[in-house]
């Protein structure tokens, strides 16, 4: 009998269940994932996959479920460092009186750097690799995200007042085209336009973002429609409400990641769907805040692409999503009134590929498919907690948590091992989350 | 100098923080608590202890908070057995096609006692040191909470159809009261009737718990306007509102703990009020089955005692307080509107202390008391996901997952002891888990 010729790779993964999100609603079970120069280069089951190939690094992964590395579409990744500095307060309050406050006191560029690399180590405990992030030095979010190896949508922020990063609407465009000429070509890290907001951004920055947007083709995220006082301020000023003034600018369009949207009517969800803007949906965030319910049933019912994001952990307070997945599952089946809203498989979706989609990331990652990069988190089944797994989709989404991800790998390169850290130094980071702590509280009254 | 005399005790744990729940809002630095004969015996600052205390067992506990152990006030604990069984169904639904004839088939003491074992495996993981439980055979539960050493309120089933348990209503109570008998000296468990829910139990049955609940002065556990559905129902069928029907047949009373409770109108919120009725919160069931949302935000105003409960496994799907809390805690807010709605002490107290009142166990457990049992959970806040700690309670509230909880002491025991079982066999529990799946699954077409 000829021998068949076997094919040197980079990494093999054997898993219980493979859960690729694409094609839709599949499990895979005792199959192998096989990664070379950073990309999936096959999935096939585990008995045919020794015959075909060998590898340098092989993982036994018996009792664990892969899927596609989540990817957080909302974050503002330093202000992890700001987690329970105020609770239990609404949007405006807690903003004004207390996160502005200490953003203008505290925020520089060794906040955001350390702050980031705090975010990040946690969101690569929790499975978590790629988020897109908005916040005050991008550059040092940027310099973080290219240590750590996670992938990053690094947010150009815009904002309507000066800051330490920036002092006018043409000062952030500037430094934000500026580093997005600086990472356009690394292999992990694009960039976002980020105006922060309708209510804080003015019609000539936005207007000279959808400009530029459109130029570099890169998506423009925005906190929308997040509350009804956002809404009522809006046609007090402008006559309008904000996604009716963003339509007037030009902004609706498949670049366009609206965040939070708690607030819509049908016609407005109808104007969403056409300009294919991607939602999103934030749910621990918009609860916490009692900012609204995001109507993601009526939204998933319309196709209209829905993501999932944590937000800051000041307002959460983790940047968990597995804990956000199960949230917006839960929710969405009571704001719909209808227990078959956002079943297990189409939250794992929003929590990963329909976020790639947003991003414009989806050739890259955002689903275990043949050819797109190897990022992938490892859930371990085998927990008192997990028992006994009828599904493991359902055990996923709905019963487990963060301390039963036990690796990712984000472009082949295994990050979390074993839930150690490969890339981040964990004591050192919680050290300086631990002085920043004390500086913030001594010296601002908390 | 006189020589103070030092008193010998059983256990001294020093903490980093001491949030006793009572008396409210309280947080203490830097002291110890002192365990003699299952009991609370002191709670004084660390720099004193020593010279007033020597002890058998030390436990220095310098980066953790020490709070009252969790209370879960509604549980069918073997259901367990039947997490993920099956989901994202409405609850008539998930209940007549799925649970109910799974529990036909499946359910026998074996079941329960297994599944009782599993469930209290994870609660004591999860930080839960007395649970309310509402099942068949309840005998077989009882014997695994004793076995185990957690505390627990055993409920008498009564429901109007017969079961591998009982086979009419006189045989349910006969049952139950039989099973209180047997328990009624136990230092951990106690007994509660639980009729299973109006649309279940006829008035006679209803009538008879009344009297015998009053007699034995024991609570009633009782599913209760869970949704919309269950209250149509109740009109068609008998002219009333399940609430009303309650109140005629005299069932509206202190002892009365009304679990889910999504439907209320103002004037059913006064009638509770004034008959002194517990409230059992369940979100995460709410959520998934889409019953409603329970109206917290109006019932903690008028000061009406509301406890919380993670429901079966099966509908939520795990038994996880801290989560429960959290999720309670987030969602009070948005139904509400108001972002101050259930702030993080008052969630806490609702996940410990107003569940003991509920059960009629305050004067035993619920809050770190002297004099009380020595019933605690000890979370550990050093985890890079707990960073930075601006306020102890805001991070266990919002910011802390269950494998963060280190040691569980249930009257003075060390039942989890730096996250490992000290009485129940997790391997022995999770292989019976993992067999009853196989047996479900592959006797049940699923």
């Amino acid at each position: 009998m000829q021998q068949k010729k076997i094919q040197q790779v980079d990494t093999i993964i054997h898993a219980r269940w493979i859960i690729p999100v694409e094609p839709d609603e599949t499990v895979y079970e005792y199959y192998s994932l096989v990664i070379q120069h950073g990309k999936i280069l096959d999935i096939l089951p585990s008995k045919r996959c020794l015959k075909k190939y060998s590898c340098h690094t092989e993982h036994n992964l018996d009792t664990h479920a892969l899927i596609p590395g989540f990817i957080n579409t909302h974050t503002h990744a330093s202000m992890a460092l700001m987690r329970g500095m105020a609770d239990d307060l609404p949007l405006m309050e807690w903003l004004s009186e207390h996160i502005w406050p200490a953003e203008g006191k505290f925020v520089n560029y060794q906040f955001v750097k350390e702050g980031t690399d705090l975010a990040i180590a946690e969101m690569l405990r929790g499975g978590t690799t790629t988020f897109n992030d908005m916040y005050f030095f991008p550059d040092a979010a940027a310099k973080s995200a290219d240590e750590s190896g996670i992938r990053a949508s690094i947010g150009l922020i815009m904002i309507d007042f000066p800051s330490a990063w920036a002092k006018d609407s043409d000062d952030y465009l500037h430094k934000g085209i500026q580093l997005h000429d600086q990472y356009r070509h690394h292999p992990l890290i694009s960039t976002a336009f980020a105006p922060h907001a309708p209510y804080t951004v003015s019609d000539e920055p936005l207007e000279k973002i959808k400009i530029y947007a459109e130029k570099l083709d890169i998506p423009i995220h925005i906190h929308l429609h997040e509350t009804q006082d956002e809404i009522d301020q809006s046609i007090a000023t402008n006559g309008l409400r904000p996604i009716a003034r963003l339509e007037n600018l030009g902004l609706l369009s498949p670049l366009l990641m609206a965040v939070h949207m708690t607030q819509l009517n049908d016609d407005e969800i109808t104007l969403l769907k056409r300009h294919g803007v991607s939602i999103v949906h934030c749910p621990e965030s918009n609860l916490k805040l009692a900012s609204g319910f995001c109507p993601v049933g009526k939204l998933t019912k319309k196709l209209i692409n829905v993501t999932l994001g944590t937000d800051g952990a000041a307002s959460n307070n983790d940047l968990d999503m597995l804990s956000e997945m199960r949230t917006a599952a839960l929710l969405a089946k009571a704001v719909a009134g209808d227990a078959s809203v956002l079943p297990a498989h189409s939250a794992l979706k929003t929590a990963t590929l329909n976020g790639a989609k947003a991003l414009g990331l989806d050739k890259i990652t955002g689903s275990l498919t043949i050819g797109k990069a190897a990022d992938i988190t490892a859930i371990n089944l085998n927990n008192l907690e997990s028992q006994p797994v009828y599904n493991p989709v359902s055990q996923i989404v709905y019963s487990s948590s963060r301390d039963h991800v036990t690796d990712v790998w984000v472009q082949g390169k295994h990050l979390l091992n074993n839930r150690q850290l490969t890339t981040l130094d964990r004591e050192q980071i919680t050290q300086n989350a631990i002085e920043w702590g004390k500086k913030i509280h001594n010296e601002s009254n908390l």
